[in-house]
C-alpha cells in the first residue's frame, strides 16, 4: 500500500500546477484508522491531539452530524433535540502533522467520502438563514418557525428523498453529492474559535465543493497543523441558504502533506477542472473580494501573471460560487479554469 | 414563416413549465429589421418607441458596444476614447409591444446573437471595478490605473484572444459566448434609469446568461413595455469584476410575447435546464435576498409549494449565480432546476 | 427688505468658511411666494419649472406631507390612506435658478421652517424599516403590521404627542424639530428620480439635521438647478429606523444662491458648528465612505490640508451621524467642526 | 472609605432606571491596586485571574497602549515599531469577579482614567482603516502609506496636539476625552477571541463613549466574568476611521458589580443622559440593527413597553452612534433619552 501511494503522490504532484517551493516527502507513508474518542466544538491551539500523523500520511475516520447527532428520523422541530448550543457542529481530530510549523502550507487530499447512515436533516432554524432575521441580521419580526426536515437516503440511486404533504410536488429527489462543512488547521494568534465560523483557517465554510476527490490547502497558523473536520452535508444547495444541509455522520479518508515554507493566506481548492481561493468575512461582497483578490495574487506569485493581467483574466473568466451566507462569516470561492495556469 | 413560428410558439407553450395565464396570441407574427436610428442611454417611459411591434412579432437589429463605440484597437487607454460618461451603455429601442400594459409580463426569447466585429475591449476603469475603490466604495487611497484591453475575436475558433507581454503566458484565449449585458423595459414610477443601473425593470444586470436560447421574463411597467437592449458582451466571469466584459457590437434576433396579467417583480430567466429569479441592488447579500425569495415566491404561486418547503429545496439544491458586482447595484440569480418543477 | 437681505448675504459670506470662487450676486434679490400649483414624485429635468428665480431671491411656499396629505388623524392603519405608490413624497418645485449651470452649486438657505397643522404621522409600514423585512432585505417572513401612529403637536411647548395604550409610560413627547427629509436639484445624466431616493443631487436623505437656520449646498446638473423640496418631518431619530418620521406638511421660507465654477460632489451643510458631508448610497457602510472621503477631498481642495492630514483629523474628530437606513440609498453625514478650517 | 462607596452605589442604584432583579451586595467593598504582571492579547476563558474580586470592589490598575507600548515619539513609521501582530492591543487583567455566573451581568462603572504620559499616537496603517482597502475589504490597489503620527498631549489645557507641516493650518488641537477602546468579559462558548475583536463580550469596541463616569453593562459567560480592558484612547472620532485613535497608556479606577440572574445579550452603556445597546458585527448595517433590535427588546422586557411603540419611539428620538468601522467587526450603538423611562 505504501509504495502505490507514494507513486499516486508522485503522480499527482508532477501532474499539480502547484508550484511547490519544498516538500516533506513522507519516509513511509502510513494509514492510520482514528476512531473519535473526544470531540471538539472550536478550532484551537490548546486541544490535545487526537493522533500525531506524518505528512503523507492517510488517515480513515468518522464524523458525527453537524448536531452532535442530537435528532431522531421521527422528530418534527429543531426544539426537540434539545440542542447544547455550545456543543453542535462536533469536530473530528485534531491531527498532529509532524513536521507542520507556521508558514508552512497543508494540503490534505480527500480520497474517500461515504454515508454512514440512512437519513439526514435540514432544518428552519429560528433565527438563522439567509431569507429570515437572524441572530447577526437582527430584527423585531417573528423569525422563521422551527421546523425539522428529515430526508431519507437510498444509497442505491444515490439520492436523498423528502416528502412534501402540504406541496403539490409531494416528494423531491436531490442527488447526494457528499461533502465536509467543515474543515481545516487551528486559527492564528491563539484564537480559540467556534466549529460554526469560518476564516482564514477554514473550518465552516460549508462550500459544497469540498467533495471526495478535491484536493484542499490550509495555511499553517500552529505547530502540527491541528487539522480537523466534520459536519458532513449529503447535499447542499449554494450558499446554503436555509442554515443547514442535508446533515449527517459520514466515514472519510484523507491523505496529508506538508508543503514546508510555501505561506497561504486564504484556503484554497483543487479538482480536476478548476483551482480556487476561498475567502470568509461578512458582508458577502468582502468575501467575494478577498476570494478573488487572493486569486489574484496566486496567479501573480506562482504563476508569472501580471497582477492587472491576471484581474482581466478574471474579469472575463471568473466562476464565482457562494459556499455559505449564513454562518457567522460568509464564504465565497473564486475558481479560474486550470487551462489558464502556464506550464 | 409565420406558420413555422407560431409552431414553434405553441411548442414552446406547451412545453413551458411556467404557468401562462393568459396570453394574446399573435394574429399573424411578423419579423421586422430595425436599423438604429437613436440610441438612449436610459431607460425611461417618454421614449418615442423605436418601433412598434405585435405580441408573437420578432426583431432583428443591431447593437453598438457600451463605450458606444468610441475606440480603436490600437488605443491603449481609457481615456483616448475621450467618453461622455453621460452617453455610454448606449441601447437599441424602445420597441412598443402592442397589448402589453402595466402588470403584465413580457416574454423575450433571444433567438440569435452574432459577433459583427472583429474585436472587443476590456478594461481597468479607475473608480470602477470589484477590486479597487470605486463610485460607491470611495477611497483615499489611488484607483486602478486606466488601461484599455483589446480582444481579439477568431470567429473560426469561437475564442477571444489577449496577449499578455507583461505575462509569463504571453497570451489568453478565452471561448466566446455572445450575451446581453443590458436588456429590459421601461422602469416602474416615470424613472428615468441610466441604462448602467439594473434593477426591477432589468437593465444592466450583466448577467453571462442571457445568451442565445434563453427566454427572459420582465415585468411591465408602461404601455408597450418599451423594451430595449445594448450592451453586447462576447465573453465575461461572474460578476464582470474588473467593470468591463470583453466588450463589442452585436447583430441580435429576438421574438417577444406579451403574457396578459401574469404579473412579477423581478427579471426571469429561462433556459434548458433551469428557471431563474434575478435580483438587483446593493449590498450584494441583498441581491441575493430578492433573487431567493423571488424564488420561493415564484415556487408557491405557479408550482404548488408550500413556501418553507419551497425554502428547503432551495436550500438543498439552489444555484446562486452572481451576475454583476461592479455596477450601480449588484445583480444575483437564484436558479433551480427545472426537474423539481411539477408537471 | 432688499437692503437687509443683501446686507445679511454679504455678512453670511464674509463669514463662511467656505472658498467661493465666483458669485453671481443679486442685482435686487427678491422674495416670490409661490403657492404650489402643481406637484412632482420625481427629481427630473425634464419638470417645466414652477417659478423662475435670481440668485439671491427668496422663496416662501409650502409643502405636502409625504403621504401626499393621505391621512386623516382618525385612522388607524395606512391602508386606510389608499396610498398610490407611484405618487407618494410629493415636491415643491422645481424652482429654476437663472444662471446655474452644470458644473455650479447651488447654495440654499433654509430661513424658517413652520408647521402649518397640528398632527403628524408615523408608521410601520410593510416591507420597509430598517428592523423588519423591507423591499431590498427581503425575506419569507412577515413584515411588520400595518400600523398608522398619529402624533399630536402641542405647539405651544414644541412638542409632539403620542399616547401608547399599551405600553406602561400611556404617552411619550418628543420635543419638535422641524426639518426636510427630501429637497435637492434635478439629477446628473437626464435621469428621473423617485423623489424617495437620495443620491448626488441630494433629495430624499432624511437626514435630522436639515432644519431652519442651515445651510445646504447642491451640485448643479441641470440649466436653472431645477430645486425642489418637500416630505416635511416635525421631528426624527437618527436613520429614521422605522421608515416614517414625525410626517406632516409646512411652510417654508429659503433663499438660494448659485455659486458659479464652484463643483461638489455630493450634497452639503453648514451650520453654526459644522461643515458636512453627505452620502448616499446602500450598502451603510459605503455611505460613509463617500461621506468622509467628500470631507477629506473637501478639506484638501478647499483648506489646504494634506489628504493625509486630513484623513488623521477625520479619524480623531469626525463627528458621523446617520441621517436614513431606510430609504432606497442610506444616507449618512461626516461632520467636521469648524473650529478646524483654517482661517 | 467603605461608607462612603456603599452610599454612592446605593445611591446609584436608587436613581437607576434600570431593572436590577437581584443585586449581590458588596460585604465590604474594597479597594485592590494591580499592577499588571502579565497581559493578554486574547479574551478568553483559560486565562489564569490577574485577581479576585468581590462584587462592589474598586480596581485601581493600569492599561498599556494597543501597540504594547512598541511606539517612540521620534519614531516616523509604524514598521519602526517592530510589531508583532499576534502581540497588539494588549489586555489588562483579567478580573475574577466573585459570584459572577453565566447568565448574569457584570456592572462596571468607570470612575476615574487618566493619561500617564505626555503623547500618544495615531497612523495610517497599511491594510486598516475605514477609507482604504483593508484586510476584510481586500483590493488589488495600493493600501495607505504606512505613517506614524504622534500627538503631544497639553495636560494643562486637556488637548492634544499634532503639527502638520503639510497642511496650511500647521498644527491641530484635538480635545482630550480619554476612554477605553476595548473593554469586557470572558467570551461565550469557550472561544478565546483576539482583543482586537468586539463582541458580545464588548472587547474592541472602539466606542468613544466609554469615558470616566460612566457605567457599562457585559454579559458573563463564564464563571467570574474575568473582566479585562486596555487600549486607551486620549480621543477618538466617530468610528475610529483612520484604524487608530490617539492611542495611549492610562491609569484606571473602576469599580464591578455582579447583577445576579440578569441576562443581558449584548453590552450596555449608561450615562447621565442616555441609555445605550451596542452591537458589533459586519456589515454595518447589521452592527446598527443588532444595536437598534436590542434596545427595543430592552424597553419592552425592563420598562413596559409595548415592541411596536418602543420601535415608533426609537424611530422618532434614537440617538445612532458609529463607534468603530475598522476593528474585524464594526460597533454601533443605539441611544434612547434617559427621559424616555418611566419610573
Amino acid at each position: 500500500m505504501f509504495h502505490a501511494r507514494t507513486v499516486k503522490l508522485l503522480a499527482l504532484l508532477l501532474a499539480s500546477p502547484v508550484l511547490v517551493l519544498m516538500l516533506s516527502l513522507p519516509a513511509a507513508a502510513k494509514t492510520i484508522t482514528y476512531t473519535p474518542q473526544t470531540i471538539y466544538f472550536t478550532y484551537c491551539f490548546s486541544h490535545p491531539p487526537a493522533a500525531r500523523i506524518a505528512s503523507g500520511d492517510t488517515v480513515v475516520t468518522k464524523t458525527r452530524d453537524a448536531s452532535n447527532d442530537a435528532f431522531q428520523p421521527t422528530m418534527k422541530t429543531l426544539a426537540e433535540g434539545n440542542l447544547d448550543l455550545s456543543r453542535v457542529n462536533p469536530q473530528t481530530g485534531p491531527f498532529y502533522v509532524e513536521g507542520a510549523e507556521p508558514g508552512d502550507t497543508l494540503k490534505v487530499h480527500i480520497d474517500k467520502i461515504s454515508l454512514n447512515r440512512d437519513w439526514g436533516w435540514g432544518g428552519a432554524i429560528p433565527y438563522f438563514g439567509a431569507l429570515a432575521p437572524e441572530y447577526k441580521t437582527m430584527m423585531v419580526t417573528p423569525p422563521v418557525v422551527d421546523t425539522l426536515y428529515i430526508w431519507r437516503f437510498d444509497r442505491a440511486r444515490n439520492v436523498a428523498v423528502l416528502t412534501m404533504p402540504k406541496s403539490k410536488i409531494g416528494k423531491v429527489e436531490v442527488p447526494v453529492r457528499p461533502f465536509f462543512g467543515t474543515i481545516g488547521t487551528a486559527p492564528y494568534g491563539k484564537e480559540c474559535i467556534s466549529s460554526l465560523v469560518p476564516g482564514t483557517h477554514g473550518a465552516n465554510m460549508d462550500f459544497n465543493e469540498v467533495v471526495q476527490g478535491v484536493t484542499m490547502y490550509f495555511p499553517v497558523f500552529e505547530k502540527g497543523a491541528l487539522f480537523m473536520l466534520g459536519d458532513g452535508h449529503a447535499a447542499q444547495g449554494d450558499g446554503e441558504i436555509m442554515g443547514a444541509a442535508i446533515e449527517t455522520s459520514f466515514d472519510v479518508q484523507f491523505t496529508v502533506e506538508v508543503i514546508k515554507g510555501k505561506t497561504i493566506t486564504w484556503p484554497r481548492l483543487e479538482n480536476d477542472k478548476y483551482i480556487m481561493s476561498i475567502g470568509s468575512t461578512r458582508p458577502l461582497m468582502d468575501a467575494l473580494r478577498l476570494a478573488c483578490s487572493d486569486m489574484v495574487n496566486w496567479l501573480a506569485a506562482d504563476y508569472g501573471y501580471d497582477k492587472m493581467d491576471a484581474y482581466q483574466l478574471l474579469g472575463q473568466t471568473a466562476v464565482i460560487k457562494i459556499a455559505n451566507v449564513v454562518d457567522p462569516q460568509y464564504s465565497v470561492a473564486c475558481a479560474l479554469d486550470k487551462k489558464y495556469l502556464p506550464k
